[in-house]
């Protein structure tokens, strides 16, 4: 397997880093895309992407080839080095110009890119959240898919530099819903809670594998995930927090900043130990799933 | 100027109709996009689209270089045929992965494409729409761009085949927003109206010429247009309703089926006659850009 080698990037199986300029994907943002860690060759959590794009595809009328992907995959993986992520966007495909889908053929691209180089500190210590300004759009239609409509977290993301190592972002109404790039858990009363994702959010696979996984492998240290509304003072009043992807795994947060932008005078920060609960789910995710342990090379 | 070319394509202004995949208009829909009528080499309402381009530039933190606009306009215009639509695209550029914009340089796409094919009895007679299942999402910071996040078009447009004309779209309160295509005026107790677009929907260029200068130009025949909060029982009860977009004008809206889907037993549809004030507006429209009285080859 090639090392050094950039761009890895397929694209329907040909070895080309170019797209028809009438993709639906780049149009309209009609398309869906997965970041996969690669660890040894392997996709810890595949499964969970797998059935997310076929939800996801079903929703936007594309007509997803199971064999096309995993075909295309396998190809990838045979062609880029061992550890890493996997970048799938599979789009509507090139048609005429409007919005109305014509007959067209999906178009499937797989990249490799290499791990971010976060500070493993990030998952031992924990990290600093912005509080958005930028609030997510409400469309129950679309909430939970990981489609290519990104603008909200694109915008939220230019709110800072190198200041935070993530971003909170709420909804229209004020509620907590997730990171920038990850989900949200929070633990009060002895319990774990993450946002309701029905009317905006994506629906991350590591929050599924957490949820429905770590939950019932814990054996009883872990009660059961209630997914709930959170007001942002339900998250500033809970015990422990959390943020978590399919890249990074869980992040522990100890402070959310930029509370009242409009009034510094205020108290402008809240913040949360680095506590037992979280540490304890942190090592049942190692214990199932090691390649975890170390987010970066 | 060359007829018959098809696809005619610049990018930057080269003759090409490919892109990167790591453009940021594919990744994540961060870019925005004009449908320009061109009419005998010219663009009646080029103005309008200049000023929403670079509006949304500033919204979207792309760095809109008039020069090079300019240039690869004029590049285009002399290399397609005297009539038909201009698609510009402008995308943030090709960018690392990650929804942090690095220090790209945009993209500038331009395409010619031959006017729609229909039939102009759609501006002389009127139009059915559908009233759309699928409602469009709530964000304010968002509303009114014309940006590359269109799943929600694309998935109303995906309700119908050719059995309508248009679609009805409404907000997630279910207020009447717009066309999928198009912005919406209503005519009622003497007034025209129009939705606000403040939570979501595109501020069309034709919907702006209709208030701005129409409004003016119809020497007191046509009333200042209030923007306003439309419920769907609002548009039933009109008196004439029309939509409108920079492609094809204004059509009148004899009626709006699929009311109740749920319910097919109940009334279904309602419908609205051609009436004096819409042909008014039609005529002064035709007067003060002829290109609008044809909008077909």
């Amino acid at each position: 397997m090639p090392q050094n080698q950039l761009p890895i990037c397929f694209l329907n199986g040909e070895s080309i880093n170019l797209i028809s300029v009438s993709d639906r994907g780049l149009c309209y943002g009609h398309g869906l895309f997965e970041t996969v860690r690669l660890s040894d060759t392997q996709m810890p959590l595949w499964d969970y992407h797998h059935l997310r794009l076929r939800k996801g595809a079903n929703s936007l009328s594309i007509s997803l080839d199971d064999h096309l992907l995993q075909g295309y995959l396998d190809q990838l993986i045979a062609n880029c080095p061992d550890n890493g992520i996997v970048k799938i966007m599979i789009t509507a495909g090139s048609g005429s110009r409007g919005y109305r889908l014509s007959d067209t053929s999906p178009n499937y691209l797989f990249q490799w890119f290499p791990l971010p180089d976060y500070p493993n500190n990030y998952q031992r210590y924990g990290v600093t959240l912005k509080l958005c300004q930028h609030r997510l759009a409400s469309s129950p239609q679309l909430a939970g898919i990981k489609h290519l409509n990104r603008l909200d977290q694109v915008i939220a993301r230019s709110e800072w530099d190198d200041e935070y190592q993530e971003g909170l972002m709420l909804d229209q109404q004020g509620n907590a819903i997730e990171a920038v790039s990850g989900n949200l858990f929070f633990y009060r009363d002895g319990s774990w809670f993450t946002p309701k994702l029905d009317q905006c959010g994506v629906a991350g696979v590591m929050r599924q594998y957490i949820m429905e996984e770590l939950c019932n492998a814990s054996s009883g240290s872990l009660s059961k995930i209630e997914e709930t509304i959170c007001s942002l003072d339900d998250l500033l009043s809970a015990d422990e927090v959390f943020i978590c992807n399919s890249v990074n795994g869980i992040w522990p947060v100890l402070s959310l900043e930029n509370l009242v932008p409009e009034n510094p005078a205020l108290a402008n920060q809240s913040s949360w130990p680095l506590g037992q609960q979280t540490l304890a789910l942190q090592a049942a995710l190692y214990k199932s799933l090691p390649a975890y342990m170390n987010s970066t090379e």
